[in-house]
C-alpha cells in the first residue's frame, strides 16, 4: 500500500476530491501503458479520460522526464501544484489545478486532444479492472490475487 | 455498507474470488439499468461482461422475479449457490456455479449471448464508475460524495 502521506499522495487526495464535483470518478497510480504510471486518473460522465501529475515542488517536476508520455492517453493533461509551487516552470500548453490535501481547483483546463475510440475502449476497459482490483482487496482483505 | 455476513453475500465473496482466477474482476451490487441490481457483474480480460446472481435458497430463488430481465445486460448469466440449494429448480439454460464463502467452481457455463457493441461500452463505463467510486470510498474515507 503506498503510503498516503506523502506530499505528492496528499495533493492526489484533494485532486480527487475536485474530480469528483465534476462528476469524475478516478483512480490513482494508474499503469496506462507499460512503463507509464500516472498519479491521478480521472473518467468523466461522457467517457472523458483525463490525467493528473501532482507535483510537490520543483525538483519533483524537474526530476520528471515522462510526462510528455501521458499525453497521448488522455482527452486532457494536467499538473496538480500546491499554492507555494513556482507555476511558471509549467508549459503553458498543459492543464492547471491549484490543490491540497482536502479539495483542490483547475485554474487552467488542459487543452483537448480527443483519443482516438479504440484507444478510450481499451483505457475505460483498462480503469474499470484497476479500479475493480483495488476495491477487491478493501472488500476482501484476505483474498490475495494470483498476479 | 452491505451486511457481508447475510448468506448471499458469503456466495457473492466466494464467487468473485473464483473469477479472479479465471481473470476476470467484478464488482458487486450493479446496476446496469435503473430498478436492476445484479449481485456480481464479472469483467473479463476480453471484456466479456458475466451476471452472476447468488441465491441462498429455494425461497430466495422462488421469490425472484427479475433475473430474466438481467439476460440482455451480460454477455453469460450464472446462478452462484451452495452445496444444499435444489438446482433441479434452475432453468437448464443458465450458467451454474457452486460456491461457499471462500471459494466457487463453475458446474455448467452460461450460453453466450454476446452484447452489442454500444451496450458493452455504456456498462464497461459504468462498472468503471462503480467500482472507482467505491474504491475512492476506501481510500478516502472522510470524502463523501455529494451523490
Amino acid at each position: 500500500m503506498t503510503d498516503r502521506t506523502q506530499p505528492g499522495q496528499l495533493l492526489a487526495r484533494g485532486v480527487s476530491r475536485h474530480l469528483a464535483s465534476h462528476g469524475f470518478v478516478s483512480v490513482e497510480e494508474f499503469v496506462p501503458a507499460r512503463g507509464l504510471r500516472v498519479d491521478v486518473m480521472g473518467l468523466g460522465p461522457r467517457g472523458e479520460l483525463w490525467v493528473v501529475e501532482c507535483k510537490s515542488c520543483r525538483a519533483d517536476f524537474q526530476s520528471d522526464s515522462k510526462w510528455q508520455g501521458y499525453l497521448d492517453w488522455c482527452d486532457r493533461y494536467f499538473w496538480a501544484v500546491d499554492a507555494d509551487f513556482p507555476t511558471e516552470l509549467l508549459p503553458d500548453e498543459t492543464g492547471l489545478i491549484l490543490a491540497d490535501a482536502w479539495d483542490a481547483e483547475i485554474i487552467r483546463m488542459g487543452p483537448e486532444a480527443k483519443l482516438p475510440a479504440p484507444r478510450r475502449k481499451v483505457l475505460t476497459q483498462k480503469f474499470a479492472v484497476h479500479a475493480a482490483r483495488r476495491l477487491h482487496a478493501f472488500r476482501d482483505p484476505d483474498f490475495t490475487f494470483g498476479v
